[in-house]
């Protein structure tokens, strides 16, 4: 804590008091909390020899399944849904025409018949042939006033608590925070910097191939169909080499599509911190993991245990999952 | 001023006396400078109705021909060519396959007659089939040793002085300085930190599509030879988009594969500058614009006058080029 204690008080006009305060009060006292806050404190102390410089210090976090929640589905397939309904009375052929009558219809059956096929096509006509800026402006409109099917909450409330602190800490220990996730990057632009204080450009995510075009004078960004980048598995480390053009030195997520990314951060030099979200609270959340349909959890886990990498334990570890809980005082074994 | 003086002092311990002093000393006075500094005063000052929040403070140059010189070649070219010779003797058939032969034989009129295709050839070979980090390497070691065939110089101090003033002083004014060429991600994020001191995750160019991979148990990410995205034109616009997600209000380019990017800025709300580089200066550099092959300015600059937006005339508004170059005390007229 020694350089934080001398510099930071002084650049930002904090009290030591604060500095003093628990970063993590959503985490018990456990090994993942410890594990974090030891790493923090071991990259940021100055003359240590895992000292690594403010600028190196990148954090990557999967979303769906690591920040916020991802059952009974991913909220963007949720919201690609809804926009079906929504825009519904300009496509009257929707009404007969699969999988878009499916969906229209609440058929889950005939939904599921249509298979990714049916979801690219929904996903298609809600996320593309727009510009970018209608895009995020719908999404925007979306999040402002869907519910979540189980709690009846707003889906930018559906967010991890302890998550949440964990970015803040590390941001307060000038670390770059990075969401990589296999999402639309324009869909989680719409409420990442004020959800989560990460702003667009440190938001990476899947993406369509885009098109600059003037019309009626006025130039915009047309999202066509056709996919650019599937920020996915090996898509991930990808990507984190072509927009941030450096290894991470910390990496988070919660299923088996962040595995190349996790490898990716752990295979660079110095200390480096790997971490999965499990799944493990039915109570207050979802447990799932080596056979769920949505982030599954199967060889990611395997070698998270092989490596010691660090396997958040959501019953055990988190005091509380969302913002709008009460805190559980249990406290892990 | 009001703010800056103010609130940058405290934060970052400077004196009034350093804030007073002229950020851009190559600058001669004149129209170009004055309305840089009219515009950072503008958007800088709180309650000014010009006022912008330094998050959204987007500044995006070019790099060849806007940061550093792209005379007698983009340089990256003149790097694959070396790396041509430098890997030959692990090649012998391009002694005799064109157009490593015309390369290696410094045979200027068989290149040519290559074209195109050949110089994808003499990119490709040089270029792609390693990992990201052999290729930066590769760029580092060729920017130590290799010397501008006019001047004698380390490309690395091919580069505007006055343009680095503006980088400086943008940052010191809480504006993210951004890099959006069509230049080889990878090659510019080789020296661009350094020498711009401008970071990687701000550098943004052309891209191949890369494989993760792992061999030998060691992930790495793998260039292959086919082109992601070609940083040009109205890829500019695209990729700030995709990239970024914010309209720059800050646009600097010199040539036609710059319209795009500024037309883009210039059309978002509220104030923006809209810079070109015009190359005027046959004496201390280079002076080219509508028929040149490298970094043709024509469109841009009909459409500049036009729109009013700012052409820097380098003869006329730059006290001194380059960094090792003595000032030149001529006033502008």
């Amino acid at each position: 804590m020694t350089s934080v204690r001398r510099t930071l008080p002084l650049l930002l006009g904090l009290s030591f008091a604060a500095l003093a305060a628990d970063p993590l009060p959503s985490w018990h006292e456990g090994p993942s909390k410890q594990h974090i806050m030891e790493f923090v404190q071991a990259v940021t102390t100055e003359g240590s020899t895992d000292y690594v410089k403010p600028a190196e210090r990148i954090a990557v976090f999967d979303n769906d399944g690591t920040l916020w929640t991802e059952q009974p589905a991913y909220f963007q397939v949720l919201f690609a849904f809804d926009e079906i309904k929504r825009l519904a009375p300009q496509h009257p052929q929707w009404k007969t025409t699969q999988p878009f009558q499916a969906v229209l219809e609440n058929d889950h059956q005939a939904l599921a018949q249509s298979g990714m096929d049916g979801l690219l096509k929904i996903i298609g006509a809600t996320h593309t042939g727009i510009s970018t800026e209608t895009f995020i402006a719908n999404a925007k409109a979306w999040l402002t006033q869907a519910r979540h099917p189980k709690t009846g909450k707003p889906y930018t409330e559906m967010i991890y608590q302890p998550m949440l602190e964990m970015l803040d800490y590390l941001r307060s220990q000038q670390f770059k925070t990075y969401i990589v996730s296999g999402g639309d990057t324009a869909f989680m632009r719409a409420f990442a910097e004020v959800v989560y204080g990460v702003p667009p450009e440190q938001v990476i995510g899947s993406t369509f191939v885009t098109r600059f075009q003037i019309s009626d004078g006025t130039p915009q960004i047309l999202r066509t169909a056709k996919l650019a980048h599937n920020d996915d598995g090996p898509g991930k480390p990808e990507s984190i080499d072509a927009v941030i053009g450096r290894r991470p030195i910390l990496a988070f997520g919660n299923s088996d599509g962040d595995l190349q990314m996790l490898q990716w951060t752990a295979a660079g030099a110095g200390k480096r911190f790997m971490g999965l979200v499990h799944h493990t609270d039915a109570t207050r959340e979802w447990a799932y993991d080596r056979h769920s349909q949505v982030g599954r959890l199967d060889k990611a886990l395997d070698e998270a245990r092989t490596k010691g990498w660090n396997v958040v334990d959501m019953a055990a570890d988190w005091r509380r999952i969302y913002p709008f809980e009460p805190v559980v005082q249990k406290q892990v074994q």
